[in-house]
């Protein structure tokens, strides 16, 4: 157990996984209020992120056993000299695997497909109140450069 | 002087605007350091951001001239039942132009243009510094709800 990078594997999400991904999602303090697992809308919000050649929602394999999901999205444009950018969100590790360094293998993959696929930079947002989360991707490499700023729109 | 409203209108950028979009990025403290207006990288980043649908990089103009720019992503993903974000960066004005309202009417006609894509909330991350910015965002009605952080790739 004290090296989980042989263990685990990548690859993309298919619409078989939604169910999957939605419970890890759900199965988080802040996920549990906010996600309704079943819901239909999920499996439409799967085809529409699948279809976008710059979102790449991936699910890490252990044991032939769905064990935790993330995000990439890859975005182009002007600033900074024209860098692409990648951007990490939805990283969820199955929360009775927690701590066992599969959450670090899982962004350490993201940040080399980031590499590979040409960005310059790599960035995520981490809710304010989980400090927890900021250490985990300081160690990674990661640096507090901004406040992350949102509106609900109706 | 005091209704910017009608007077500033919006369009998708060209390649032919290049130039005055960078020049745009670099009229800014941070962006003089990192910008360097007249490279051709920029017009190979254009070029990837305006075949992405999924990206609009914007250019607001008053009386004929090009007077500020934004970028706006959509981002589908299965987060908060499949909630799809957009995403807004790379907002500037002219710097002889600023305190007129033009940010604000350019913000705004982003937000309804988010709405009018399907996203549910709209966000944004602005340096740690930028206080002044982050007034300027929360009276338009977003709150300070997450960190930002980053990483280099070489």
């Amino acid at each position: 157990m004290d090296d989980v990078d042989d263990e685990v594997s990548f690859r993309r999400a298919t619409q078989r996984d939604v169910d999957t991904v939605v419970s890890l999602l759900a199965d988080d303090e802040l996920g549990r209020v906010r996600e309704q697992p079943g819901d239909p809308a999920y499996h439409a919000a799967f085809a529409e992120t699948d279809a976008d050649p710059n979102q790449l929602l991936v699910v890490a394999e252990r044991a032939g056993e769905v064990v935790g999901t993330l995000q990439l999205s890859l975005l182009a444009g002007l600033s900074h000299l024209g860098t692409k950018r990648a951007q990490l969100e939805a990283v969820r590790v199955r929360s009775d695997l927690r701590g066992l360094g599969i959450g670090k293998r899982m962004c350490e993959w993201a940040i080399s497909v980031a590499r590979q696929r040409g960005a310059g930079q790599i960035r995520l947002t981490s809710d304010r109140g989980r400090e927890d989360a900021h250490r985990f991707y300081e160690r990674l490499g990661f640096r507090v450069t901004h406040v992350g700023m949102k509106m609900a729109l109706d």
